[in-house]
Formats: C-alpha cells, structure tokens, sequence
C-alpha cells in the first residue's frame, strides 16, 4: 500500500477544519486517506456554539485495535491534529510510537494544535504529551504560539528564534520544523535577509513562513524562509490544510534528485514542499477571501465585541462566509505552478555570528 | 449556497463505504458535502471485526440542533445512507420533514440501506420508519431485496415488479426509484426488449439496472433499464458509490433541455443521471476489479466459509484487496464518457398488456 496516509483530527459535519480540511486534498493528490475523527462536531468551535461529541480515549483504542487486528495499520503516512485531551493524545502517542517501530521511513507530520496568539484552546496537561510525542515525528508544523508553549521560549529576537529551533532539533530530536503564519514584526522583518523581506513598504501586511531543517548532526540546520500577503479577516482551517499539503508534498528522497542545487542545502525536502503547499494554500485563501467580499452584507459583518455579543448570529455569518473554498479549488490543489511557485529562499546567514 | 449536499451515513476510518465512498465522488463533481456520521468505525462489517460506535439519537439531535442554530442547514441536496436503528432514523426523518417543508425545491436521495440477499443487516423496526420517509423523497435507490422489503412484494415475475413499483410511486409518493445491481434471473431477461438485453449468451453474467420515474399522476411511469456485466467477486460500498453519483448527476430540469428527445419521455432526469452514475461506478469496479487481481495469492484468497472460519484472517485481507480504488479513479469521477456512456434505454411495453 503505496500513499496511505491516516490521518487523525477532527471532524465537523460543516465546513473545512481538521480531517474535513486535509482529507480532500490528500485524496486530490492520490493519496488514500483513512480517517479517525478525534471529535464529531457540526462546526468548528468559532462559531460560538456546537453540537456533537468528543471522541474518548477508549473509542479511539477501539478503533486502532480493530484496524490493527484486521491489519489495516500499514500507512506510509501519518497525519495528527487537534486532538483535544491528553487521555485521547497519549492513545494516539502509543499508536505512533508502534507505528514509527515497524517502519522507520514512516513520514509523520506531527501539527501540535494547542493554540494561537497566546491563547491555548486544549486542556493543558496536553503539552507534555505533545513534547513526548515531538522526537517521533518527521515533520511538526507549529505556529509561532505554539513553538513558545512547546520550547517554553518566548520569540522575541534572532537569538530566541535560534534557541527555540535548536531545541526543537537537538533537544526533542525533531528533524524538519515548518511555521506558518508569523506575523511579520520589526524584529523580524529587520532580520530577514533582502531575498526574503517584502519588497514593499507594507511590511506589516505580509506573513512569514519559516522552514528549518537538519541534515546531520554536527551541522547547524538549513533554514529557509518565505513571505506571503496577508489577507484580512480569519479564516479558519488554514493550517490544517497547509500541513496536508505539506504531507502530500513531501519527497524525502528529493536533496538527491534537485537539479539545480549548486551547493546543497538550497533547497531541502521540506523547503519544497512547504513552497508548494504555501502558494496552493495562499491560492485557496485568495479564493476564499474573492468569495466572502461578494457575499451581501448581513452575511460578512465585520468583526466587533459588543455587537456579536447582542446578536449572535453576526458572528456566525461571518464564520460561515469564511469557510475555506475547498471544493472549488480542486485545480488548484491538483496544479503545478511551476514558476510562479511561492518558492522558499535559503535564510543565509541565519546562525551567523552566534 | 448552491449545490451543498448534506450526507448522513456511515463513517469508516479505513477503506470507501458510507460517506467515505459518497463524500469524494461529489466534492470531485463540485459539491460541498456536510457529513454527519451515523457511526464511527474502524472498517466495513464484512471484515468480521471492527472497532469504534454508533452515533446516538441524542447525539445525532444535537449536531441538527447546533446546525440549525446556526443558519447551517441550508443543503440543496440531501443523501442519506445506513442509519442503523430506529430512533436515530426518526431522527434524521424529523430533519428531512424540516428541510422539505422549508425548501420544496429539496433534491432529497434517500437510499434504504436495510440488507441484501435476502437477510436483512438492520433491526427490524426501523422498515416502518422508512416507509414514513418515502414520501419525502426525490428518489429512492433500493436493491432488489430492499424493494421486497419496503413493499412486502415478493419480484418473482413482470407482475409483481409492475406492482411493487406501482406501490412505491402511488402508496409512497416517491417520484424516482432507480434499482441497480438486481441479478438477471430467467424470467426477467426473457422480458426485457432486445434493446436491453445483453447481446451475448451469457446473459447469468449481467447485472440489470432499472430506473421508473412518475411525470404526471395520471399516466405510468417512465421505465428505463440497462445492462452491465457483472465481475466476480463481492466489492463493498458499491452501493453507496452510485447513489452519490446518480444524486451529483441529477439535473431535475433536463426534460424541457434534452435535444434529442422526439416524443418525450425517451429519458427522464433520473434515467440521465442512473446512466452516468452506472458508466462511472462500473469502471471505477473495473479498475478495483484489476487492482485486486494484480494483488499477491495470499492477498485474494476466494471465499471459503470452512477456512475462513479457521482463519479469520483470510477474509479480512480478501475484503481488504477488494476496497474501491476510488481516489485512484478521480478521472473517472470528473470524466464525460459521452458516447461511451452505458445510457439507460426506454424499457417500450413495460405497462402494456395489464
């Protein structure tokens, strides 16, 4: 069984977050998917209210063991996302780490989904796990609040950011550390060599995509980096479906085969795949963004506290028209972009000057 | 919101049935699926063992609810597939009452996932909920056996055939029934029209498909019926496969469109629909067909109750061997076969001679 891949994450009956934002894509790509639903909500939790349950550790137990028994457990790669109590993620750790022992090119993409902008929506006793989890991965794909909740770093300067991924690398045996979606300070932007800072004035309105990757041991890793205009407004779903395509996308066998590496390692298996899965999800969004500012007005009010809290609903339009393009978007998904990929640039200089 | 498909049926992790085999034919073809999961499983009952739950009643309630609450229920279509028991069936028959009433224009297949061969694979009282929600449906995709079961008729000749379909129209309100995979018994292929039936002698190595649809109350419906060779061996999810097919194919208004229609009705929308659903699930069965044959020996042992029993085993890598290779099969799903469509032909005389 070649391309398998089983993914284990949410489901929602509406819209497009967890499995129901990774599995199409993957499915697009040729991959075969098969799906575990760590919850099995009618919508993701930013519409204020939902229905449906959590799926328990035990259930979850059952599953693998059924599929276990009936040999069903022979993916090439593994998919983990919100998986949302620390009971449920330690069934999942067990499974991985059986996993990772019968087949060690297993590819697992690991997305610690604890958070964002300093805000954690699991129960906390999850992060041990996560960071238990972390040396078994190949791939994790955090956001930048969660790179601090894992390191225990606050990212305020080079130095810090250098810090956390060599804990990342060296301390939780990470090998490829993918983080998407940072917004672009001052600090940040002033560091950036002139490859990678946005051309333009509007360096507020860009974020940052950061890749880094070890080689081998003794060398510092290879870090890459991109920018990509943001879009305003949050859509959810975004980075479920950014690590699916870095999943589908991800060649390991590809530092060999690239044909104009002068001296490796300007581009990386990670460093490739996350520039593919950047400009197919920075396209989805444009997409879905298009389609939100056509809808009519009492379907795309804007954001505003005291308002959505009189009248619900405000918000739950909102959610509604931003639910990701997903469907539409299949050639997009399926498309090679050649040229106009948002390609990642090597960072040189990154662990200059330490 | 156009061409949104709300499916509510079965949920398994590994392999295509239920949702798994419905979802990605009709996000391929342009839908947006919302999927409410009836259970949650590991695999198909055919593997003898499988992991995972069913979804309550109660549960299913509260994703309708969260839904509604939401503005969320807002399909174009409705497919609905294996909801094992009754309370959850009632259930899912109070939402479809709601959504007809709110949208007369609902496009709703309701397919009576209850058993096949004669054994039925569902508790017994969920029949007479079933037989409630006929009159709410747009078509109704039973198997031979489950036409027996909703009517109470047993299909022993053209005569019972004519009353059973007469029952389902007349008693059940139900305008489409497309009954597929029935298996071409002596007396039925001696009264099919030469047009229909199969060319060669072989005709106990065919499968018929028969779709009746009611223009207008005061005449007899439409029939249509073709052939399709039958492959050896039991698929899983096949079912399922067409009826998300001839659900994203039906074009409700194509009656008054059809160019080459000189006395209507030489086809209807559902024998339009029922012909591209037929072409596309039968060469996506091919394709598995000849995956499954390429598999090593141990991988495709045939069916043998004495040694399955001894080694359960055997049946799960056989089941395993035969699951729709249907990512595999995105050109298919998206293809227009044109005139190699296996269309579906006016079955002249079905209704003559009472």
């Amino acid at each position: 069984m070649e391309g398998r891949v089983l993914s284990i994450q949410s489901h929602v009956a509406f819209g497009y977050v967890g499995g129901k934002a990774a599995a199409f894509p993957l499915q697009c790509l040729g991959y075969d998917v098969d799906l575990v639903n760590t919850v099995n909500f009618s919508n993701h939790a930013g519409y204020g209210r939902s229905g449906g349950s959590k799926t328990s550790a035990a259930e979850l137990e059952s599953i693998f063991q059924a599929m276990e028994f009936n040999e069903l457990l022979r993916p090439t790669r593994v998919l983990t996302g919100y998986i949302p109590d620390a009971e449920a993620l330690s069934a999942v750790a067990r499974l991985v780490e059986k996993l990772r022992k019968q087949n060690p090119e297993l590819i697992y993409l690991l997305d610690p989904v604890m958070g964002d902008a300093g805000r954690l929506y699991v129960s906390a006793d999850v992060i041990p796990v996560y960071r238990s989890l972390l040396p078994l991965s190949t791939i994790i794909t955090p956001n930048w609040f969660e790179v601090e909740t894992l390191t225990g770093i606050s990212l305020t300067d080079l130095h810090s950011l250098r810090l956390a991924l060599t804990k990342l690398h060296k301390d939780f045996g990470v090998p490829n550390v993918a983080i998407s979606s940072i917004p672009l300070t001052q600090w940040l932007s002033e560091t950036l060599p002139n490859a990678i800072r946005p051309p333009t004035v509007s360096e507020s309105e860009h974020l940052l995509c950061i890749t880094s990757s070890v080689s081998n041991e003794n060398s510092p890793s290879d870090v890459h980096a991109q920018c990509v205009p943001l879009l305003p407004g949050y859509f959810s779903g975004v980075g479920d479906l950014f690590s699916s395509l870095v999943l589908a996308h991800y060649n390991s066998s590809l530092e060999s085969s690239l044909p104009d590496v002068e001296v490796p390692p300007f581009r990386t298996s990670l460093s490739e795949a996350v520039s593919q899965a950047l400009t197919k999800t920075h396209a989805v969004l444009c997409k879905t963004f298009e389609y939100s500012e056509r809808l009519p007005e009492e379907e795309r009010l804007v954001t505003d506290d005291e308002k959505d809290a009189v009248e619900p609903i405000r918000k739950v339009r909102r959610m509604r028209g931003r639910e990701l393009r997903l469907v539409q978007s299949i050639d997009i998904i399926r498309s090679d972009f050649g040229d106009a990929t948002r390609r990642l640039e090597r960072w040189s200089g990154f662990w200059e000057n330490l």
